[in-house]
């Protein structure tokens, strides 16, 4: 019988894991430097471990510098070059040995992040993780666009440590000698090289090959809509509503005087940037407080029945301290796995993650400013993805009212920055 | 603003039905005959309607014999013969045409279903398209699978008017001889040509070309998982519950002791059937009346939030003559649109669409049997998905308890069938 992988995680109610009886996955980069192999595979480390996919980058440059130190200059890279070839190998193998080693402990997904840029090299690979059980998926990025190409240079290779202390136009023309030697040899991956996803300028075109069950489907419909974007994502509760003054979880009431005051307030402060005025999408829940905290901004906005609140079925309505006394046993089993707890007849922060799913899809893919409009619980959950945060310590992240939460996407990372309105 | 169409058919709070100020999209199936361009324009026709965007399809053979009658022979298809290269042109005129009419008035997705095998022909497709202001997406469908091709030629060819009353093996050469008349002109689509969507093997390459937003991110993503099989998928609601004992909706009780009853007596129909007995998967919802039926399954199964019973809300565990005393508005509300009739606090049909959509495209990708212990609403709208019911009866489709429907799916239609048990 084979697993449906959506369920376990989808259903805390389910008594095993079963996703983790699905077969373990190493998904090889492929492509020549600068391609972007790196953002990628970290991206997706991100997203495979928020969705609860234990999930590990691999990469030979760090492991090369670690032995080395940095500062090798391209001729480290010539093919021509017999003793940094075998040393180069050497690495290589080690990294894979690394990846191994940690997928048969906890790992579920081991991403192999270098240039395997031969066929030669992606069959030992493929055979090699064939013979200790897991399945192989080939990422291959592929682009000749020189704008890329440069930003891809300029954002993350200038800052490496290979080039730490080197003047810039320096640093550029050994970085592109170093492609050259990798473009050398440089083979794309053949249809009879199984599984593989190509992504040709940045998802311009997306070649899919023997991709076949949920969690690569999963995978590749993510890679296709991540882009390259710095536009800002902005995170905001509503504004404070009757059932916060009264400590009540769930319902929806209506925005309180002071939960209206911080609406107009975040309406002005929006009006006041330059980069958002025109251009900021405005996405809401369905539930009230979300669109009365909107409706100052006075524009279109899109509301998500994702985005409502975690559902606190039988409790919704409660006060924390009505459900210590009535449901002691609710009240403390939630004290102990908040992540794992699901409310009685309602949801866990779980379940909130898997319906989030398409909403980070759909930031990953848009291009514009968004202000999100939302709750704790769904924010808390959209922050641990944006921030690499743990699963274990999405629920207990700080999610203050009538403060808006900027993230910016760097190459790498997002950068935050809090904005108290009043 | 970009629309955000997911948000419109998600939340029937959304005042303007946002999703219809997306561009009109004509999908231009491709591909040699025999290919499965049909197949696959009926399913996606269905499937998008099921999702509430309008979808039709305009097929060129269907107009050409109901003017011309049936019984083409494959010299009609000669690209010598000028007099039918002439007729099959205007032909594939009107049925733009009338795919273009459609569009203009009620129309969200048409698809053209028609062999267009030559850059020619799509230029002019794409162009005229891009005057009336629709998107324009290719969709080929690529394969010289002869087990595939002769499987599509016997399935739906053979049965297709034009060959009414000819003999089984001289139809299928004329036939293959109409096949090689537009291979001899036939032309791959190319990387200049759009936007397009490639499927080669039923799936096993998929090229994507050029495809952006959400809709048709959609339709891809369908498109990718979509397989041919004939194997069947049992719908069963719960055995009976002490909830349906006493007229409640919603809630989360046990089953009866008819229930348990009938618990048993579908172990024992499965056991009973030689291609369900150890192949079959099930599935059900979170809730324990469905996970009590499947208990005298004895086997593994898979449990799925998104099957859970439409969300009543605030009416959880109220009769509908409750409703009716103590909500008179609700009830009539209800009465009047079943289909948006959103319950206070809790979903709709069409929210429950929106959810089981990812367990239709789960289903489609499928090769095994599945069993579906489900609930009224939630089978009333996979029913509705696989025989293509109009949405608005969708809420009103039979589905009697202790009843197993049975559906075979085939080349273009499910076939029905009931069991009942007790």
């Amino acid at each position: 019988m084979r697993a449906c992988y959506c369920c376990a995680t989808m259903s805390a109610a389910t008594s095993s894991a079963s996703y983790k009886r699905g077969r373990k996955i190493v998904l090889v980069m492929v492509g020549l430097p600068a391609r972007g192999k790196s953002y990628t595979a970290r991206h997706l480390a991100r997203y495979l471990s928020w969705l609860g996919y234990p999930t590990k980058v691999f990469n030979t440059g760090e492991i090369r510098r670690s032995q080395l130190g940095a500062r090798q200059t391209h001729e480290f890279f010539d093919p021509a070059n017999i003793e940094g070839l075998r040393y180069r190998r050497d690495l290589a193998q080690q990294t894979l040995d690394a990846l191994i080693s940690w997928l048969h402990e906890d790992g579920r997904v081991g991403i192999y992040d270098a240039t395997n840029g031969t066929r030669t090299r992606r069959t030992e690979v493929r055979e090699r993780c064939a013979r200790e059980g897991f399945a192989v998926q080939f990422v291959e990025l592929d682009t000749e666009d020189p704008a890329v190409i440069d930003r891809n240079v300029r954002d993350t290779k200038l800052n490496s440590p290979d080039y730490a202390g080197m003047e810039e136009g320096q640093a550029v023309r050994d970085f592109r000698r170093r492609i050259e030697h990798y473009r050398s040899t440089y083979e794309k991956v053949a249809d009879d090289e199984g599984s593989f996803v190509r992504i040709v300028d940045r998802g311009r075109k997306v070649v899919l090959h023997e991709i076949d069950g949920y969690l690569p489907g999963r995978i590749v419909f993510f890679l296709s809509n991540l882009q390259i974007s710095n536009r800002p994502i902005l995170l905001t509760r509503h504004g404070e509503s009757m059932d916060n003054v009264a400590g009540r979880i769930g319902g929806d009431s209506d925005l309180s005087p002071r939960g209206r005051e911080y609406a107009r307030a975040l309406a002005a402060y929006v009006d006041s940037r330059d980069d958002l005025r025109d251009s900021v999408d405005v996405w809401t829940s369905t539930l009230r407080r979300t669109l009365q905290t909107a409706a100052p901004l006075n524009r279109e906005i899109s509301q998500w029945r994702y985005l409502d609140e975690i559902d606190a079925g039988s409790c919704d309505g409660m006060t924390y301290e009505e459900i210590r006394r009535k449901l002691p046993e609710e009240y403390e089993a939630r004290r102990k796995d908040k992540l794992r707890y699901k409310y009685p007849r309602g949801e866990s922060y779980q379940d909130v993650i898997q319906r989030l799913d398409r909403v980070i899809v759909e930031l990953e893919r848009y291009r514009s400013p968004v202000l999100v409009i939302g709750h704790q619980a769904v924010l808390r959950t959209l922050y641990s993805y944006f921030m690499d945060i743990p699963l274990q310590r999405c629920p207990h992240v700080e999610m203050p009212l009538h403060t808006i939460i900027e993230l910016q996407p760097h190459a790498y990372a997002c950068v935050e920055r809090q904005i108290q309105l009043t």
